[in-house]
């Protein structure tokens, strides 16, 4: 019914892996003017700010209970200047949202769900009304891992007024995406409150993406999640470690029917190149090349969003492959009816199969080693109902094959490879 | 890595929902005459005798605890002569099958899960070894709602022969199709048994179709239902009720990513024409004919087996209709990768979008009104990533319409049609 | 281990039934004269101020969010001199409690666990430390029915310090009884909170009682509680309601092995007399004069806490005869080890029994009707181990009675009886 | 209202601890000697056969699943005449019985609810009836670990008379105390099953103690154990290892209001002396002497059933001391009103104090060391309201003691103290 803004799953770049609470301008540009230069011929083209932009003490990934938070007198939370310069003199994110777009690339922030603390506090008013912000805040929905906001009550009059005014300003931002966090898993409690928050956000003026966090979100709550939003994270924070990569599987079974058409089920930021991995500084991504192809592999024909976490000017050549593979990032085009086809332990080792059919033509087939030990397998076409002979190209590595009825596959340990096949007659 | 038995969804007639447990051997000769005649040429084609067949006073759909059992010397139930009268002299199940087949048809039986209480009271021989059935019986595992087996011991010797020996004989007889009670949702606790048995039956030297009971199935041992049987019921017994057809939907959906190359989540059998209904035998089905067309419509895009529950002697003209159109047969031949795309709420009424890709070209719409009002709905292909001018032909009525985006569609209370559409470029 | 502050279980009267949250100095002072006047005399002698006694607009037993607090500037609440005139000029509650000491009765008053939420809004000192609010407070934790505070962080220096200073406080202004509210059921998460609050008053130099609310306390925390309290509220808040008086024997029962000697699980406030009722204002207690002895009963032989809901000033003869039974109150301070001995259903009616012994000789039994018909019953004493002859009284009536091992009893619905029994050798 | 049958907590001996399922004749006559010569005078009464005794080739603690059993010709079991020889020609156990008797002590038998599944098999008839053994089965109420019998569906006819007929053998033997087993823990689907059968042994005309297993029983279910048997097991086997022991602590608390009177809520049996421990038949109770008087203090001052598990022939000093103290048994008679007092951590070593009244004057004490070090500690009287001058005795060392307030104890690890103490007025 709703307009459809995400007509593919976003492609783009997130603060929150390399900067935890403490992102700033010159950050932000720095990747911007890369992404433009390096990767936006490949599609990619959102750069989110995450939390704490409004927080002028953020300097980490810690969050600082009952720090003071800049805002205007609407209640409404503004970037710190000293962190985001461009933004003095009441401009907000309006000439950062600008130089973002003059580099062809779309502009997104982070918000929490509710009304400042500190607004409350102050009792300050709400834009378009006379009712303030003591009058429509919940004060025990608060969220229990950040401080800063208490949640709203829809059922109050401002409640509304208070969510329109705060998508106004992000409008005249020019903002292109919002992640609202602290609303997705949340739920039933706070469903009304994400019936309102996205009713504001369409009725805005201004095409905007809107993203739910934390997960995992609730299967049983799919249609709200597509009737609200265009994306909604489906595992909690995702980071480097195989445990969380191999856990992905179930997630994206239980979650791949519901893709597509503006629908896409987030299975979270890909924590490549350098990042802060549990926040320590040193380190680049933990996950062997091998697991990085495994999670592109099933980001792409799952359709998943896609948003680096990584501080990409330092990526490596393998980093840059990995993200610009034009037949892998045609997959996350095309692949329509997603969906596993089955698990199997051989030998000890657990391989997954998923396929999809191509808008284009053909059939999509990912396989996957879960193991711990290199394997060879035969993979039956017969089990996707495609007998008879084929074609196919090994998307990673452009490698191709003909046969009937069953193909081998080697894949080393936690390896992935990914087909494009066409059935010949 | 299996044989594919069931390369498409199975279809024929079941005894249980109009004879429970009384069935004869009348009454399956006057069943497979009339699928011979009537319904063959649609791709009806198996004819199963339910559970009790070796059972000589079972009279109703209630069990007899207790009650002696038809016996060989191994430990084996064979038909009831004075309800079989062919199997007389030791022949068991092998002229009757003969018959059935003699008329292009397929033949299948009822089992439960273990060895007779009664074998184990007598403590009979098991075939091919010198263990007895009290040495391989499970005193403790035992069917809840029937009082004639004992599980068997995977782990003790002599369980392999008494499985092994069972199927040896079905075989010999030429059955096409086991359906096995007391086996599906019992997991994990019979998983063990579930293979030996499953093994068995593979091994036995004959095609045979393995279908498992009761339901509902348990969505977190998929695998294992696909490595083990061709069939597995995603519900408990299904009748004439609008609850369990509108809860079926629920169960599609959780399923429908398991379905299709051999694997068939099975809805149950069609309370269609006569049938037993709660047992009073009075009455024909209680759905209305819009409820038959929505079942009919979902089992068909989600390619769940067909299994006619009535006496397919008396149907009527509407019945008849109800399982002969050729185009929804055809779509439950050629539907992949179905899903459901939406459950949305439109004035207080509930509506439910299902999708599949069509092997043959075009892609299958199924549209149902949940509700309890008609309703007149717009459905738009956006939501299908299908945008664009399209052709497209509903498969009840034969009714054809062109357009562009999307569409309108008038729907009754608990009614269905179904679309082959195709895009036009 | 701990000095033993309330060697009896509490008497006393409690302004939440009657006041919610409005209570008032003239009340406070009207209650406690007739206190003295025509109570005292039988043991009751609290007089405890409950919530919001620090919110200048309180007035209902709804609570105002966000409204500002009284407090002096180490972040501590202090009374309202709107309702508390005598605490102006900083007094406190010095001069009521003085007031009230002067009657010869004893003073409490009710806290919420934590630290202002203005205060922390404020950033407020803590005295003895230069900590301050925003620094021991924790932002999730907040009560999920009362908006005022947050939690303080027991691991967070000035936290200690925070506590000593509140009960520092009501030492100096003279409390005698501390209704902590907010901490009794949300164990154990705030168990650590609870210690080192509990600790605080302990060390305060004034003996205070500490009671914990709200209601139902963890049976598995029953050690804790007896460490760190008095009296702790086996239930939620009760009222005029046999559904809830009902349920207290199983409370009762659960907790009775845990009561005695400076411990005493708490049933809650008796509603009596003239009460808000669901905050109807126009009517009086619904329960009936033989639920009202099956109360008093029930809270005497279990030992509970007795504390007054209604205003007093407007009490009935009945109720008055109800609160100055001497012999029931004497079985309130003489029980010993009192525990259930059977619950019997009788021609469809449930009977129930306790027993009890007394200190000072004899046994005490009380014998319930919980049904919804008069009755009368056996009474074997041989079920009491106390089989031969016996005299006894009925507490209430004064009636005697002889016997040997068995006795008959009357009992109309929803009714009592009490009874100090010695044999005879 | 029901006539108290085991006035006291039963005392004797049980085959199962050191016999399992092969208990013989020879063995029972040993110690039912044993127990006449050297405990009878303690009060020790009752021997006890316990389960199997009617399956003839039982040969350890493992049962013989589908063995054949010993039956009459109305589907009940009579003793293995290979294993109880005086039971020839139809006696049953009335000759040992008689024996056990002559000795001056009772005489006691083990069965499992329901009827034997060889009585089903060939249909037995039921005495007094014209019902027979399949008529009254339920199929499905099957023991989980014995493979013997089928429950009895209460609502049959021929249940009623099945359960009298037994109890009437019973009786004619000259059976005075029977363990029921397999309908303590079962409900409460067996409830029905269990109120029938204790109203056939009721009105056998015998007096008979009804004691019920397996353990654990259900709490919420306490009156309805208190209506029907005498006994009933709060934990399931009982052995010598120390985490069962302390657990048991916990058992006997959420138990000691539920007892005396008829009701024992039973601790299971002490396993002294030679026992089979795991089935290991080299070896003697691994229970150190400190936990052997931990037990027994506990089960005293609790009133358990005292049960001897070891084979009595074979007890050393220790052991006969541990059985044979007069006064910590006198506190098995005596107690009355037993409970906890307090379970506390001092220096990381948790002690828990239980007290009871004493029927005869005075107060018993029970102190333990649940920890893993020595400790000395100091109690307060005035945690049991007792403060002021006192005097008592430690019941196993007969050492005396005066003091006013407090008293202080050491304790070994594992180890208990219990005194008898008198205030002085």
């Amino acid at each position: 019914m709703s307009k459809i803004v995400a007509k593919t799953a976003p492609m783009g770049w997130n603060s929150w892996d390399c900067y935890g609470a403490s992102v700033n301008e010159e950050t932000v540009r720095k990747n911007a003017d890369f992404m433009a230069k390096h990767l936006k011929r490949y599609g990619w083209e959102y750069i989110v700010v995450d939390i704490q932009w409004y927080e002028p003490t953020a300097d980490s990934h810690e969050y600082h209970p009952f720090a003071p938070l800049c805002m205007d007198e609407y209640s409404r939370v503004i970037p710190a200047e000293n962190r985001f310069p461009s933004s003095a003199g009441g401009k907000g994110f309006a000439p950062l949202a600008e130089y973002v777009h003059s580099l062809g690339l779309k502009f997104g922030i982070h918000i929490m769900r509710g009304i400042p603390r500190e607004a409350v506090a102050k009792n300050l008013k709400i834009k378009g009304t006379d009712r303030t912000a003591r009058e429509i805040a919940r004060f025990s929905s608060i969220c229990n891992w950040n401080p800063d906001m208490y949640g709203v009550d829809p059922a109050k009059e401002g409640a509304k007024a208070y969510y329109d005014s705060i998508f106004e300003l992000y409008a005249s931002w020019g903002v292109d995406y919002v992640k609202c966090d602290d609303i997705c898993r949340e739920l039933p409690r706070e469903e009304e409150e994400l019936k309102l928050l996205s009713r504001a956000l369409k009725d805005c003026g201004r095409d905007m993406v809107l993203s739910l966090s934390p997960g995992p979100a609730l299967p049983e709550k799919a249609e709200l999640y597509k009737e609200t939003a265009d994306l909604w994270r489906i595992t909690d924070d995702f980071w480097d470690k195989w445990e969380l990569l191999y856990e992905m599987f179930s997630r994206a079974e239980r979650w791949c029917i519901h893709t597509g058409a503006g629908n896409w089920p987030d299975a979270d930021m890909l924590p490549v190149g350098p990042i802060l991995q549990d926040y320590n500084p040193a380190n680049r991504t933990k996950f062997t090349e091998d697991e990085q192809l495994t999670m592109l592999t099933l980001w792409c024909i799952f359709r998943s969003p896609l948003m680096i976490g990584g501080e990409m000017t330092g990526f490596d050549d393998f980093t840059m492959r990995l993200l610009t593979n034009e037949k892998i990032l045609a997959m996350h085009k095309n692949a329509r009816h997603s969906h596993p086809v089955w698990r199997r332990e051989i030998d000890g080792t657990e391989y997954i199969l998923w396929t999809a059919v191509c808008a284009e033509g053909g059939q999509y087939l990912a396989l996957f080693n879960a193991g711990e030990k290199a394997g060879e397998l035969s993979v039956s076409l017969c089990d996707l109902e495609l007998c008879g002979a084929f074609s196919m190209e090994e998307l990673w590595s452009g490698e191709t094959l003909t046969g009937t009825d069953s193909f081998s596959v080697s894949l080393p340990p936690h390896g992935a490879k990914a087909f494009l096949l066409h059935t010949v007659s």
